[in-house]
């Protein structure tokens, strides 16, 4: 049915009508009063967003440009990275410091799997030298629905003393609190088409510093990405490069409407939203590919078993225009994952369950009491 | 008055109505058939309007990120390059050179005044080891209003026959002819907020087959600008990473309005208002920055004497919402930009030279006939 889809994939994620309005807003110049007036409303927002008081970078790119400035911004070439990998974006980042020439260490897991802490306290604690430079995770790990214990591994990077930490919080950022100043996280990565609310195009970067310590002697190349640039612009509410001034008014709006809702109540649904999701799946008898000491509370992977899973994708867009996401690289056809991240509502949550239920029978998977996945995420949801 | 601007500087341009409308549309997701086919039609869309069948390749970024690709995806650390330098963006991409070690060697010209090809043609034929790897020319200077003989200059490279052509076409493209493949441009980087009617979000980079040679052993570091990871995906309707999908979707009517108005007719357009804007300018005794032989049809710079560039600026915004370029860098104060790049019509120039002129006369300047200047545009106009 025309118009009618349903994103329920981790990004592009559902737009608020109001956001999807001020897009289509005229635009201003960028080298206007009326611009840096915005400008300023909308780094004023995004510090509260990351809860901090460190600078709050504005790219036009995608996560994967505000990683790269993340990572390219505070290193040279040859110094030592420990980069945790158990995913398709983990993977990405250890690819970044290959390409840049930094010695690359990769702390791995298996997919589907978290990050263990105790191998950072390892390599940390060992290198008495400190030559490690930083540490690169990915908080929430898009490609299987693991959430790393971020706070613990942090905590041996604190231990250590010199090593920067450089956070992937593409999936995280306004699905979980990622508290900046609390933990001492030295740069921090997003992307607009993820909790924001907003369409993709924008990116993020903040910046503590101790990181803007380390700018000074860094040198690696750069330039478009040179964040030293955007910090000295940002200070006088402006940016280095012509902004897309469009999706700054959609930022606008939706960091106010994140605002009415609250950091706690956002944080709460997203939980909510996850184990309801979860609840239902095992209802459904559904494997889970992530253990729920590490789900993220931004998608839930799973690995059906008796029925297939590009099968459920494919008749549950058809039928229902609702969009799940496949696996990525060597999980391709083996999970689907649901994104339950930004602008989603726990009645998205039954439809798509609904809808599910529909599907399994339609394509002959009879291991599940019609209406029990259903029923089981409607208690969650009125009861958490 | 609210909502009343009028954009009549060199970026962001004047955004059609049809188009605003396509970018509040909800997004879709970038891995489905339905954006591969947006993707598939824009390419085509972009090809016709580079008058190419090279690879024509598009990121999330503004126009110095596609220079910036245009650039590092062909070069390795040490590479001799000429850069021509004749104003704020010349200048800007022998900064990108020296921020990736290239040997940089600058072909300067005063501001306000083009490059001479001769220059070019003397250091060309000079380098009879063939040691210069790239030659990088803007091509409509924005800062200056005044355009490069990019033809001229590219017959020089053509005739040295190992250096790469590397244009900035970020104001030039869909003003004028850039006739990518009877020229044989090797590079020619651009961007969404100029000749395209959309909004900034977009770069554009079109690339030669002899430029891919290049690529294969090019060096420079790089990831997010990697362009042979949008060729790659692009030859599927896919990219590297998460694209603006509701800029696509913008930029798909807008090459459908350019289609409809026809390449000969849109640069025709282009001519015209700038021939009426400059007699215009003649009219009202108001000093051309730029030559008549080097002038712009994307936009004109005016020096005016005997009454200030900013007070001229600052009233045409506040009595009329009509918004000027200033000048940039050392012409900060000594100039005033008037865009007539994409969306404008005859009727906007009537409307900003008429608002000039009533500007002009209360700010006590009265060396011009009230009404000199719009009655030559009118002429200019009618009979162009």
């Amino acid at each position: 049915m025309q118009d009618k889809s349903m994103l329920m994939i981790p990004g592009p994620t559902p737009v608020p009508e109001s956001v999807l309005l001020s897009l289509s807003k005229h635009p201003i110049g960028h080298r206007s009063g009326d611009f840096s007036e915005i400008m300023a409303a909308v780094t004023a927002g995004l510090k509260w967003l990351h809860q901090t008081t460190n600078d709050v970078l504005i790219l036009a790119a995608s996560g994967t440009g505000a990683m790269e400035a993340g990572i390219i911004n505070f290193l040279s070439a040859g110094d030592r990275v420990l980069v945790g990998c158990n995913g398709k974006f983990g993977d990405r980042w250890g690819e970044v410091c290959d390409a840049y020439g930094l010695k690359t260490e990769r702390i791995t897991a298996p997919w589907g799997q978290p990050l263990n802490p105790d191998d950072f306290k390892a390599a940390l604690e060992a290198d008495t030298a400190k030559t490690i430079k930083a540490v690169i995770i990915t908080h929430s790990e898009t490609s299987t629905g693991v959430i790393n214990d971020l706070e613990a591994i942090n905590r041996h990077v604190k231990a250590h003393g010199q090593a920067l930490i450089i956070v992937d919080a593409v999936t995280s950022l306004g699905a979980v609190s990622v508290p900046i100043d609390e933990w001492g996280l030295d740069v921090v990565g997003s992307g607009s088409q993820k909790g924001y609310m907003i369409p993709p195009g924008l990116a993020f970067v903040s910046v503590s510093p101790k990181a803007w310590e380390a700018y000074k002697t860094a040198t690696l190349p750069k330039f478009y990405l040179d964040l030293g640039k955007y910090r000295k612009d940002a200070a006088k509410n402006t940016t280095p490069f012509t902004p897309p001034v469009n999706l700054f008014f959609a930022l606008k709006t939706a960091l106010e409407m994140m605002q009415a809702e609250g950091l706690e109540n956002i944080f709460a649904r997203h939980q909510r939203l996850m184990q309801a999701t979860r609840a239902a799946m095992k209802a459904l008898n559904l494997p889970l590919y992530a253990p729920d000491h590490c789900a993220s509370p931004a998608i839930t992977a799973v690995a059906p078993q008796g029925v297939e899973a590009e099968k459920i994708r494919s008749l549950m867009k058809k039928r229902f225009d609702i969009a799940l996401a496949g696996g990525q690289d060597h999980l391709k056809g083996q999970i689907f994952r649901v994104g339950h991240l930004g602008f989603v509502s726990d009645r998205d949550i039954l439809a798509a369950i609904s809808a599910l239920e529909a599907v399994l029978g339609e394509l002959g998977y009879s291991n599940f009491s019609p209406g029990a996945g259903v029923a089981t995420a409607s208690r969650v949801l009125t009861t958490t």
